[in-house]
């Protein structure tokens, strides 16, 4: 069965390599066939690549060929990945992707052009890299009422929030190194800011109750703002500091969903995930907690999510009825600062007795080293605004959330 | 769409419970229809159950009801749910299954019954209650080679033991308060000894390499034997004690499957597995290290793995192709004490120099009010035959194996 890659970076590169090595078990996955790489898409050149004769900087070679019936797009970005992938679909071609900027921006008008085409887009390697998300969370957990997820999203984040925690590295050496490492980029704004855990936040919330959640929906912080000061005073309250995404279910007509550094207590499966790996816990009305655990990213754990799929779309013929979402609304995602109530962990320059002043119930936390006009406390639960309210004459050096996972 | 449920024990009546409370999803799922329970088999009487015209001692009724096209068989043990799943896959309806013993014992007839009659036999509630793992493994990790999978497979005794390793409780004594709680039966035998773990390694040897897996091939130890001297010795080399059913592939004739106490380090995502919770990690060529963490056991969670399951039936007419796997072999599982390397934990009435002697690579271990004539320590990789070679002139305590997951 003949098969083609859009965009040979790390992913698709890996894509190629995974089919390749894996012909003595594929085959056996369906029905006896081989998988075949017959095209490779990228607009770079090759010259050393020994597949070399398969490359090709014309789309209408893959999306003219009659033979190619499953397509890999790890092009990434929204343009012209949503263009091809459109033409594809509508051509009666499925296509897989770990493109999640395109999902997060454009998943339902794709998922409608699949259904109307009969051809299937499949998107397990979108989030959570080679971790299996989107089956567990729609078929296994379909007797479920979702009440919420949680997710360690980003590996390249998680790697500096380790170093910290750790090593007691600050958190610009933690980015050195994991810029050293390839772990991230030379412009790391995508990652540190949350930005890509959000789009996966999107996915997630969009498989999970069934409307498109866009990213400009999710309210979203990153990292930059944490210091070691607050990972020792959390340390001392015996809880680590994650980047999660989280998505809350309000009512059928409502949900949260935001991105932002969270305490999380040692004891939660979420705290033990270290270094680049990613984790998702689903906690359903029936089952409780699960959690899935795995690496995030990287060429082949992605790569074996994207054959994964494309081994999904060979072995059936037609349309596959695995997952699928409706449009977004505006007012469907609630601003969780009113919504959502729980404990926050705030350092200030205050006293003991200013503190207590403005919250009846708090927990106070303590450092090494802790200057004598500085107080860090875990708040009782309330709202984001009521905090606010709350803080309003003291001086607030930083906030952070604390999750209930 | 009408249902049946075999068994109205804790799981048969969990079922019932999820598909009532969740009358508000599942038709969203399953294209607009609505699941009905119209039967209940058991042979015992329950006089004040809302249900109760819905009861029937009569096989039967089930089977010659046209109408009832799936069917849940939660009864557990091989006897008659092994005749009436057989009768009904041959009469065209499709069976969905919690009971671990009987897909452990004929998992490949009544797979290979469902593939002749184009219907469905599905078992994600037969391994690790509600965590999803039949799926993830078969599809999503389905462009790995599977090296090995390593699983804490049962509540009861990883209760015990977290009890033992954080209370320092007694196993005794932490029995006792699984019996307390309802974690563990009134004879505790099929947990305590393995027994039940060792049908979920089988199952999970079975999809994961294709051929079946009997229990009687997998070498079978239980925590009966672990004392809180173990504990505490592992505890001094930052490790824990679980009960992992371990896999490993060989090569394609051949795995190695076995249940048995193994330390676990702390890092793994293994370790930190507490009370009554389960955990499955699997290790793909491709995707490295993956984990499926949840509730194990109990009510509501394994039943919603068997609505889950339901609703797949109710989504698909015809059959679904997620898995299946062959017959069994004689020697396909071979024995891992001469096949399989690994360190192991050793406990001895015997000085450091003795064991120097008989080992060239050890690291000794240190707990509190160790006696002068005790040493316990971790060998080199070997296989456990090697291992009872060089120990054969040691007074040994306790062994167990050290697990590299």
């Amino acid at each position: 069965m003949k098969v083609a890659v859009m965009g040979y970076g790390t992913v698709g590169s890996g894509v190629v390599e995974v089919i390749e090595t894996h012909s003595g078990i594929i085959p056996k996955k369906i029905g006896g066939e081989a998988l075949e790489v017959a095209r490779i898409l990228d607009l770079r050149d090759f010259p050393n690549d020994p597949h070399k004769d398969l490359f090709t900087k014309d789309f209408n070679d893959i999306l003219n060929d009659p033979e190619i019936k499953i397509v890999a797009e790890t092009m990434g970005g929204v343009n012209p990945a949503f263009d091809f992938t459109m033409k594809l679909l509508k051509s009666g071609k499925s296509v897989v992707t770990s493109n999640k900027e395109l999902v997060a921006q454009k998943g339902p008008e794709l998922l409608q052009a699949a259904e109307e085409s009969g051809t299937n887009y499949l998107i397990e390697a979108s989030v959570g890299g080679g971790i299996p998300i989107i089956r567990p969370l729609t078929q296994c957990l379909a007797a479920n009422h979702i009440e919420g997820i949680a997710g360690i999203l980003n590996g390249t984040t998680n790697f500096i929030l380790t170093m910290m925690i750790e090593k007691g590295m600050s958190f610009e050496d933690a980015l050195k190194i994991a810029q050293e490492k390839g772990y991230a980029e030379k412009d790391p704004t995508a990652d540190v800011e949350g930005h890509d855990a959000c789009r996966k936040v999107c996915i997630l919330a969009s498989l999970a109750f069934g409307k498109h959640v866009y990213p400009s929906q999710v309210a979203t912080e990153g990292i930059s703002n944490i210091t070691l000061e607050d990972v020792s005073y959390i340390n001392s309250a015996n809880g680590v500091i994650k980047l999660l995404g989280q998505i809350k279910y309000i009512n059928d007509d409502q949900i949260a969903a935001f991105v932002s550094p969270a305490v999380v207590y040692n004891g939660s499966q979420l705290a033990s995930v270290k270094d680049v790996f990613n984790a998702v816990l689903v906690r359903g009305d029936a089952v409780g907690d699960v959690c899935f655990y795995g690496p995030g990213a990287g060429k082949l754990p992605t790569a074996s999510a994207v054959v994964a799929d494309i081994i999904d779309c060979a072995k059936h013929t037609g349309r596959k009825k695995i997952f699928g979402w409706g449009a977004g609304e505006e007012d469907y995602v609630v601003d969780y600062k009113s919504a959502i109530k729980m404990p926050f962990y705030v350092r200030t320059k205050a006293t003991c007795n200013q503190v207590n002043a403005a919250f009846s119930d708090v927990k106070f936390l303590s450092r090494k080293g802790q200057p004598s006009d500085e107080v860090a406390f875990i708040t009782d639960i309330m709202t984001e605004n009521e905090l606010t309210e709350r803080l309003s004459s003291l001086e607030v050096i930083n906030i952070i959330k604390v999750t209930n996972y």
